[in-house]
């Protein structure tokens, strides 16, 4: 299979100079391929952080220079989230700590009597929030168009057609990396009637994303994922919803005004906007990070990043695909359009073994297990070879990588698993 | 009034050297005296996440050497936040995003029955985060002993005597800094078979906080205002009630185990740890902030640091404590024991235009307004001369200092408003 040339040069991430230790003895550079799990900071991310630092300020009502400062960056970040999602006029953005805190704000703000459609295939953090009593659990698709077909049928189906109703879809599969069909499922989910949120933490550190042409309601990604690892993520979309809700959290910054009544409770106005479901001190430096991201992401040219990040992941298929041991994890089929992130099973090797053995002889971080993602590894893994199984069960190894990495991190895990894979057995058996 | 001398030097903080421009033309330091909004992180935290940050990996299943290294960073800093706030040997510390976060995370996690005693004093984030329908508002008490007779009596009085209660108190306002008897509040609740959660945000980064000699049930405190701005709080305390409790957030971290039921829906298995109440990637840098600045605060000797507060605290006080026109807010008296916290009004200045004075003519950052504790600031506020009063209100002025205030900030604060004092009425009238 031939391999094109990269576009760009990959983004100076920090960390890319650290060593580590080797098994064997020696040290080497660090690869980081957990990408998918935690991808590390740009070093424009880290530079913007260390800038501002000394101008941190409490935000809101503080009078000072830098509590203005601060308090003008804070809501400039929400802007430029706003273009980087290229979101319409009068979505909101709010700030939460990461897309399991923004999908769990979601389903807080529900209506009382939402329906929730969900495949079976979703990363925890989008498959459990929801009330269980009115979910819709869909079964693993083994293609786009029955993804969609899928979808249409059960919301066709639903006993109360006329009622609010969501369905919650990723932009990318954290275990498979492949893309699912986002417009076709919005196009789906608005002809029933129901809205649809995008959990696009996997999908946005990798591709651009345009809530407007995607017609999605929401979107939910998070900072650690893109570059900036502050502790910030993102519920972006619909204001309706979240204004008529609950506020996420009760405290400060959420209320507006707080009075005793006369029977000795407090009555409580509050906000209305994002500011809303942002109780407490906001996290001004994770909101400024992901900010930063934002503008180097796209300063940088993300399509050029989306083809290198093709081209490594075109590396990693054809520098496997001839060994007969290794089994890449699909539901889309091989060839289906994916980010940086793949899952593989290697006969002969419990994956757990090889991650281990991927970090202690050659320094490269991956990840074992079945990546918050249970009943979609479960059904990738069905009629695997045993022998990939660790002690605690069926697992697979997920090779993950994006803006920062660069083509030796690619080639070193290619050459190590075949390596491994050429001793007969794992040393862990 | 005599000014003791102080026993150590201010800790070095981010922003010492940070000039803003003022309104007479010409720049100054900027002298940052709303600590208790948000204080600059420690040169030490920033120093240690400088250095970590290269470092950053993915945490928990990840296999890589940076995933092992940060799993381990993540975990070691919750013994170092248990052993800073001298927890018992079983308590749990969770990491959340911020005290109001810690405090919302406690109210899910009450059983359904439960009963909640709350001060119409405490901060926002303290009063409303409770089920309403089971919340008793108890009067601001003009004393510590009047507090616990309140709170004995409200405990005693209650319907369900032998049902589950819970009282939340402050450690120290974040409007007057006062100290709140803790010990007695705890001694108080449990002899009335209720728990006690110690509100420590305005506490922990003044004072050293001890959960065993209190004898509280659960503290929460938030990094940015310990010095650690990277956007996480803890929750510590008993195990027992957060364990049985559901998950705060459902997703990813915080289950164990998910399988398709055979009706469809989904069966969980959800962690019975901390983890149980982290769904979602940890916020490492921010735990690993926090566990640096118990660290820093700890070498540095905690209790050099009060002494060296209370000395500018006297400052403050004997500086203004001339003015007929200024007057100092209290529930217990001025000569109550406080942290670096005061709220004062002054006559013929809306609170807000001098904050705004204060900023432009003398590069000083306060805050002026209801401080997110609208009840009590209105209790404290009763009777005070209505020129105090801004187009919003009324509202106080707050100056808030801790272990990286320098003797000259405070200086300057009281030499400022002596000044603004002398003028006949504030510029903006």
């Amino acid at each position: 299979m031939s391999v094109v040339t990269p576009v760009c040069a990959p983004l100076p991430v920090l960390g890319r100079d650290v060593t580590v230790p080797l098994a064997s003895g020696g040290e080497t550079t660090y690869a980081a391929l957990d990408y998918a799990a935690s991808a590390p900071a740009l070093q424009r991310v880290w530079d913007d952080v260390a800038a501002y630092v000394p101008y941190y300020g409490s935000v809101h009502r503080g009078a000072g220079y830098l509590s203005r400062l601060s308090t003008d960056l804070f809501e400039k970040a929400r802007a430029t989230v706003a273009a980087f999602l290229d979101c319409r006029a009068d979505d909101q953005v709010v700030f939460t700590r990461s897309t399991t805190d923004s999908l769990n704000l979601l389903a807080a703000a529900l209506p009382a009597d939402c329906r929730v459609f969900v495949f079976e295939t979703e990363h925890h953090a989008a498959l459990l929030p929801w009330n269980s009593a009115r979910v819709t659990v869909l079964d693993a698709p083994r293609g786009p168009g029955e993804a969609v077909a899928t979808l249409e049928r059960a919301l066709a189906d639903r006993d109360d057609p006329h009622g609010p109703a969501l369905v919650c879809v990723t932009g990318a599969s954290n275990v498979t990396g492949e893309l699912w069909p986002v417009t076709e499922l919005a196009a789906a989910a608005h002809a029933h009637g129901a809205r649809i949120v995008l959990d696009a933490a996997q999908l946005a550190p990798h591709h651009p994303v345009s809530v407007r042409d995607l017609d999605v309601d929401w979107v939910a990604f998070s900072g650690h994922k893109l570059y900036a690892p502050f502790g910030s993520g993102v519920l972006a979309g619909r204001a309706d919803w979240l204004r008529e809700a609950e506020p996420y959290l009760a405290g400060g910054g959420a209320s507006r005004g707080v009075v005793r009544r006369a029977d000795g409770g407090v009555e409580v106005r509050w906000q209305e906007g994002a500011a809303r479901h942002e109780a407490g001190s906001p996290n001004v430096i994770g909101a400024y990070a992901i900010a930063s991201a934002c503008t180097a992401l796209t300063e940088a040219g993300f399509e050029a990043l989306v083809a290198r990040e093709r081209y490594l992941i075109e590396k990693v298929r054809a520098g496997l695909g001839d060994l007969p041991e290794v089994r890449f994890l699909s539901l889309f089929g091989d060839d289906a359009p994916r980010v940086g992130v793949l899952s593989l099973v290697v006969d002969g090797w419990p994956s757990a073994d090889l991650a281990t053995a991927l970090s202690a002889e050659y320094g490269i971080g991956v990840r074992a297990g079945l990546f918050c993602a249970h009943p979609l590894v479960r059904t990738l893994l069905d009629g695997a070879d045993a022998t990939c199984e660790s002690a605690e069960g069926p697992s697979a190894l997920r090779v993950s990588f994006g803006a920062g990495t660069p083509d030796e991190h690619v080639d070193r895990f290619v050459a190590a698993v075949r390596q491994l894979v050429s001793r007969a057995t794992s040393p862990g058996r």
